[in-house]
């Protein structure tokens, strides 16, 4: 079976760790990971989410902190401090640097940033087939209002830097207008007997790999079944702030109004895709946590077929019943 | 007092932390570096002569070793290992790499290397004005035969990777032809009271700062006194390789030697530099071991004044002996 995967970072990273122990052997999951929080620190090209799920699948994570390397020191960040030069806020420690090195070589070189991510991989041997969303340059702006005034910074500073305190009033994902759909991830998508959305970020992390043309049209065009897992959980995010970026996009935090945001397969145009020119419903099923139950009804009469599952990523084994859920819910949804 | 010194790595980086507890208040010391050793590498420029003399006049060097830094950690060293890029042979601490992170995203931005310098030693404060010797690109190459055939490797590769075990046959600065003097370079040679050349390597350091175009000329012509230490103590170098570069100069690793391949102030072409068309003549006055006494008539009878002094930098206070011991004889010679 061909599992595809649209994946963020932490919640992302983690979900697919669960899927890898729930699939059968001879299963290929193709992951396609968010590169709009990718950001440029000290001249170096650096992919939070690429690393994350690479890092997380291949045993190098930091398990609590659920990002960055394990055994990790922090030799540069204490003498970045000593020249001057910043951001003081966004950590990354030296073996977290190796990579970003790696990487920025490799660019550097001439090749294409799914090359490098798969020169990574032989490393990491993450057991997936990781592809970036696009080879482009995306980065995902969030428009806020302080003291400073009106602008527009970096999702890593919004989210890192602020924590999200500030409301954002609106999500652009620069360059991604223009973007295109790296090598293979239009073929996977094509080719998948089961598309899952992890129980990522839906504006910041999947909303941004829809965002580039020919995604979201491919995954709407699919012959697969597509399934999502609910990120909140009780109206609330299980982790980070998605409740920030989502009302930035006018969607309530509620397990229910995530889903009416992505739609049911087949709707064209969407309360929160209001100019309705692109296909805009995209799942066929739903999964929402059981303190969520009661939104069941609404979501099916939404027109998309739902379940409620525990969805609380407490452990590998945890987080594979809830693959299995989604694959369940996959055949039963099958056309 | 306005004293100028050519440095190399370690040997001069010692000698100047020893001219610095020597000289007077209100002394100002600039050090013209050599930068033919520099090296890229993982995408980032290095240059090992320029930070061991600012690492160590600013307190940060690994002593034992006498290049890197103090309280290092090699995370990134073990990383590129697992991920199979090289160079193996070259360490690269982690807060070294810092250093040469801030260096290249200077360069990258525009800033030329002297403004880089200065700016790192904002921080190291190495208490004197460091100057590279240009911010032209020049590489210092070595000629080898070995089993892989006649070729030229980066100097650091000779020294580091292959500990010079192999016969240099040529040495090349490559882009030196072309490299123009950095600022403030030929003005500091013009106004100094005096100029010294510390026991650095005669060849690889003294002599790549020597073959950049206008720097050779502009110490033959100063109006201070020029005087040199012996870095050949008993026929060997006291620390390095300098007999296997001196050889491939046609220069015998003898005190007497080396003095006669910088040559007496005035005189026009030399042994090793027979096309006599540069001024080839140097020094006034040299320095060499006390066990090397038997050569001062000799060098005397070349036309360069010459005392036996202990030339061991054993310590910061033996090091300044010699450094007093190297300007008493500027004195001596002044003209």
């Amino acid at each position: 079976m061909r599992i595809v995967a649209l994946a963020g970072g932490i919640g992302g990273a983690r979900f697919l760790r669960g899927l890898k122990a729930a699939v059968a052997p001879g299963d290929e999951i193709t992951v396609i990971g968010n590169t709009g929080d990718d950001i440029h620190l000290y001249g170096l090209k650096v992919c939070p989410d690429l690393d994350t799920v690479m890092y997380t699948l291949g045993g190098g994570i930091h398990e609590e902190q659920g990002w960055g390397r394990t055994d990790e020191t922090w030799s540069i960040k204490a003498e970045m401090k000593e020249y001057g030069v910043g951001p003081e806020w966004f950590g990354l420690g030296d073996r977290d640097f190796a990579t970003h090195l790696v990487r920025s070589q490799m660019l550097t070189a001439g090749y294409t940033l799914s090359q490098v991510t798969e020169a990574l991989c032989v490393r990491w041997q993450p057991g997936v087939r990781l592809l970036p969303m696009s080879d482009d340059r995306v980065e995902t702006h969030v428009k806020i209002t302080d003291e400073a005034g009106t602008r527009a910074v970096h999702f890593q500073e919004y989210w890192v830097r602020l924590h999200a305190a500030v409301d954002a009033e609106a999500i652009v994902p620069v360059g991604a207008d223009t973007a295109k759909p790296a090598p293979g991830v239009l073929d996977a998508i094509a080719a998948a007997d089961v598309i899952l959305f992890p129980p990522s970020n839906p504006v910041v992390s999947i909303g941004t790999i829809l965002a580039v043309p020919g995604i979201r049209e491919a995954v709407a065009a699919a012959a697969a079944p597509v399934v999502g897992l609910s990120p909140i959980i009780g109206g609330a995010p299980v982790r980070g702030m998605a409740d920030k970026v989502l009302a930035a996009v006018g969607v309530e935090t509620t397990a229910e109004a995530v889903a009416r945001h992505y739609g049911p397969r087949g709707a064209v145009g969407s309360a929160s895709d209001p100019d309705g020119g692109r296909p805009a419903g995209l799942l066929d099923g739903w999964l929402v946590d059981t303190a969520d139950e009661a939104a069941v009804p609404a979501v099916e009469a939404a027109g998309i077929t739902c379940r409620a599952v525990p969805l609380l990523m407490t452990d590998v084994e945890a987080t594979a019943a809830m693959a299995r859920a989604a694959l369940e819910l996959a055949e039963q949804v099958r056309r």
